[in-house]
């Protein structure tokens, strides 16, 4: 099952941002034009136009005024994907070339400037400064996580609290924004956009661990990519923290990482990947994924029944299913 | 003689803009405050921060207002020049070493991302629409710049109109739009941030172009770098167009600059600097900054007269004199 299949009455719409994400990067430079469009095209959930337009749900629901929220919002998503395959070395991304192996880093880097800058373009049309606001300081967030998580590669020692304000940076806030802004655009209460902003936020923060786990227990297949990419990249996700918690484990994991962290990118995990999917990490950490769906569905408690806070359930119970 | 010197009644503001700009990339992540620190403190003119005070002197001069449109700008300065290193391959800047050499590129796009991200939080605070567009539209041409430099690397067969149409994207625009800012900003009448921003984008494209001559004309001291960084990075720079479009030296010079290509970074460029130095491209290209500073005074004609505009007069002579 994919995403959108939860939802068809809003399948016009999606198609519709759809379109308008790749016009919104047409540019009269034929590299630029190229770059961009590869990146876009990879595909991706488009989640995040998905929230906006399920906020804007809960106020006065105008497309057009919606996909300058819904339309920059992925942008900006695609444009830290290009740069994080730059730290990453990612070589795929959904099983397609990134731009920094197609091209090269150099490109990726102006890519990504390109497309965060269109982005840009596009939000300034609405005048309404609080989505400014909110928006700019998800933006600071967002890049001090990318730091973050350069300085945390290979960190065995980070806690748990680290590896959750990371993925809160990484991926939830954005999330959260999507869900608030959308109803802010909208014109909706303060208070239901405060509530959509917690669903979203929980929901992001399931879904990154979701996407830890699958680097784990997924396959080539499912991925893209093949998996324990995360680790063999130094990306020391919440499973693999968990498991080191085990004194019986802790020790010959710790060698394993070292090992892998030594062959700088082209490391065999599949022993480390065994050794923690022997553990408890993978029942804690899919734990503790089922508690921050719980607080998503907890703040859309509070809002009217709808269509729309049907979809976000829908959603929340499948991001925690994730498999794909 | 420093830019500063020729105007000591702005002085106060601009020490107040520098203690603002520090204090602005606050961050409690040790890296990222690292590295965006040794960006700024690398020094700088602070051109932009200063055309938006003189901009805003023909308004209702407003320095804390004024400070939400110097800073962003000074920093999303910043923010290019880094990435640009990482592009350049560059080790030092104004005689310090750049942040992708004393730590590496990964780190110096995400210091990038980051400042223009902190950049953006700033503007945000501005109700003014209008600032949000024409900073947004500039950002989107400076990236498109950036993108074309690339692709105009090593290229001999590029015209003149292709170099121009690069540096008022690279530079002109961020300069014009300093200066109409302030004067949007302040409130000043439309027509007066019009002529502002034909003053910036003329002294822009003079100063860019002066930068060009520098390098094949200055000494390391000067500089700050070896001269011919620009040759043996790829940059084609005006004089060398012109040089190039001498029958006697065209084939020689084509050769020199192959060689300088295949040993890609490390060449000795001081054969094809004395071939350019003795052909009339480094007149020629004088010639042009002289027009586009007569463009520039011309646009300040029809403003009234007080400090600001002598100021900026001076500005634009200081620019044309350049040897810093």
């Amino acid at each position: 099952m994919k995403i959108l299949d939860i939802f068809g009455t809003l399948k016009k719409d999606i198609d519709y941002v759809e379109q308008r994400l790749y016009s919104s990067i047409d540019v009269d430079q034929k590299l630029l034009s190229e770059t961009s469009l590869h990146l876009l095209k990879a595909g991706g959930k488009r989640l995040r136009p998905v929230f906006v337009l399920l906020g804007g749900k809960f106020g006065h629901y105008d497309l057009e005024r919606l996909l300058h929220v819904a339309v920059p919002l992925e942008l900006i998503h695609s444009a830290s994907l290009v740069h994080d395959d730059v730290i990453d070395d990612a070589s795929t991304r959904r099983g397609k070339a990134t731009v920094k192996s197609k091209w090269d880093n150099k490109i990726a880097m102006y890519t990504g400037d390109y497309i965060y800058a269109k982005a840009l373009t596009l939000v300034s049309k609405l005048e309404n400064p609080m989505i400014h606001r909110i928006l700019s300081k998800a933006l600071v967030q967002m890049s001090i996580g990318e730091m973050e998580q350069i300085r945390d590669f290979f960190n065995t020692d980070q806690s748990i609290r680290n590896y959750l304000l990371r993925i809160r940076r990484k991926t939830a806030l954005l999330i959260a924004v999507s869900c608030q802004l959308g109803a802010v655009a909208a014109e909706a209460p303060l208070e239901i956009s405060r509530l959509l902003y917690r669903y979203g936020y929980n929901v992001g923060m399931a879904f990154q661990i979701r996407d830890d786990l699958l680097d784990l227990k997924g396959t080539e297949k499912q991925l893209g990519k093949p998996p324990g990419s995360d680790m063999r990249q130094g990306n020391i996700t919440l499973p693999v923290l968990y498991a080191l918690q085990d004194p019986a484990l802790r020790e010959e994991l710790l060698q394993e990482l070292a090992n892998i962290h030594a062959k700088d990118g082209s490391a065999d995990t599949s022993r480390a990947i065994q050794m923690i999917l022997g553990s408890d990490g993978i029942q804690k950490a899919e734990q503790l994924a089922d508690r921050y769906i719980e607080k998503a569905l907890a703040a859309l408690h509070h809002l009217k029944d709808n269509k729309a806070k049907k979809h976000l359930q829908e959603i929340a119970y499948f991001v925690n299913r994730r498999a794909y």
